[in-house]
């Protein structure tokens, strides 16, 4: 696959950084990811948005503007020729002289093959287990998952699919992921501060708010185990329910809500 | 300056990794920073020691044994014919298939010249501020720094020197030194857990011990404001006495037994 890096197209397998890079010395770099189906980016702007708003929030000056990003993925999109993908844009501090002060940002772009989940992987739904931990400066794409990726080995252990943040008792977020709950009265929850805002998790609101009574508002792990559905959303899993939270059953199945607002975010993505 | 990655010596310029390392894609990477005086690596089995635990605990295999690092080192010191130089080793995620997974680790070593603080800078001290943060994983020397190179722009604003993390009242450590005080009754304190246990930190404790009563344990704030002597120790600042902390003057020049740990931690280096 062609990669896009300072301006150039390139082999990804030659696209390379200088060791004193900020992202290697410090993992100082944000990031954002999107998908294109059918050719076609979905939710662009959005996407485009929140990089711009992440690489504001630390100081880093990106090098393009929108609309010429917009022209630099639609030309990567013609050269690889993949329909059905998901592009990875990283900005980092760049070419540190002392190693801590960032200097001009390196950008990379990188367009890899998606799959994704399967009707079945759906129905099954997710094991989930819970983890105290709140990200650093939550409400920016960074690049540090130095825990998300510490945490891995616990998943295996305990045969988990993912991990959910919470601190204080209060729900917080997936690693790549945000989290719904709906309640037993049909009310659609989801934490409204200190996690990523992701776009999936726009878009879901949303469509939520056309037909349910919908609240961004704090959730409590109580509420969490209590609710009658929980699920994720993420741009590279759509909507997945969670039927499990540490050994706990929430639903035998994907729950009525969980499905409909699915369904309707898979007609979202044939209208783009 | 020669670097070397991977088993080869190459100028550090041309010591780069492909943007797929987990070290740009996900801030996976842990690092350690040892100096040389004279050639000769100081407290060189302790910096090691360290950096194989760091590794071990994030889950990475070092490329080489401890021996064979030393053999590397070595060459590369005589490489450079610098006889006073900070080395930075990093040891990174790898190469990850799908952005997430660590693989097959990189490993880099990057010489550099350093510059330690003048006897005019220690005896000026430092203007410090507080922030309530606590690093993720603390004992273990990772590349995630994204609240420290965050917190430079309140830095500047606020005309300090450097920022002392603090959570719930506790003290912790600086993002790149450790923190001790001496209490009005000549007892030397410094924070026993959830920090970076640094190697001059080990030594000053090892040389206090002789001749002060010591204590490792949780330090609060308050006791912090009302110390006799606050100063920090770290491998490129050796000593260096605090003497302001968010506005209020904790002394008006070096204590006596920072002053005293300072020139013993100087006979010290002398002596390896």
């Amino acid at each position: 696959m062609i990669a896009y890096i300072n301006g150039e197209f390139i082999e990804e397998e030659a696209s390379v950084l200088q060791v004193s890079d900020l992202s290697i010395q410090r993992g100082f770099a944000i990031f954002d990811y999107f998908r294109i189906r059918n050719y076609i980016p979905l939710f662009f702007d959005q996407y485009l948005d929140r990089f711009f708003n992440s690489a504001a929030m630390l100081g880093l000056q990106p090098l393009h503007t929108k609309e010429e990003l917009k022209d630099v993925i639609n030309e990567l999109i013609q050269r690889n020729n993949m329909a059905e993908a998901g592009f990875r844009m990283i900005l980092t501090g760049g070419y540190s002289a002392d190693g801590f002060e960032p200097a001009s940002p390196n950008f990379i772009i990188l367009q890899h093959p998606i799959q994704l989940p399967s009707k079945e992987k759906f129905s099954n739904g997710l094991n989930i287990v819970l983890h105290e931990y709140m990200r650093d400066l939550p409400q920016i794409k960074s690049t540090n998952y130095l825990i998300a990726i510490w945490l891995r080995d616990k998943l295996k252990q305990q045969k988990a699919d993912d991990v959910l943040y919470t601190k204080d008792d209060v729900v917080l977020e997936f690693p790549r992921a945000n989290v719904f709950a709906v309640t037993k009265s049909g009310t659609v929850i989801t934490p409204g501060e200190n996690v990523l805002k992701g776009i999936t998790r726009m878009m879901v609101l949303q469509l939520a708010e056309k037909k349910y009574k919908v609240e961004k508002r704090q959730v409590t792990v109580n509420e969490l185990y209590n609710a009658a559905e929980v699920f994720l959303t993420s741009t590279t899993k759509r909507i997945l329910p969670v039927l499990k939270i540490n050994g706990q059953i929430i639903s035998g199945k994907p729950g009525a809500i969980t499905v409909d607002l699915y369904n309707s975010f898979l007609q979202l993505e044939i209208s783009q």
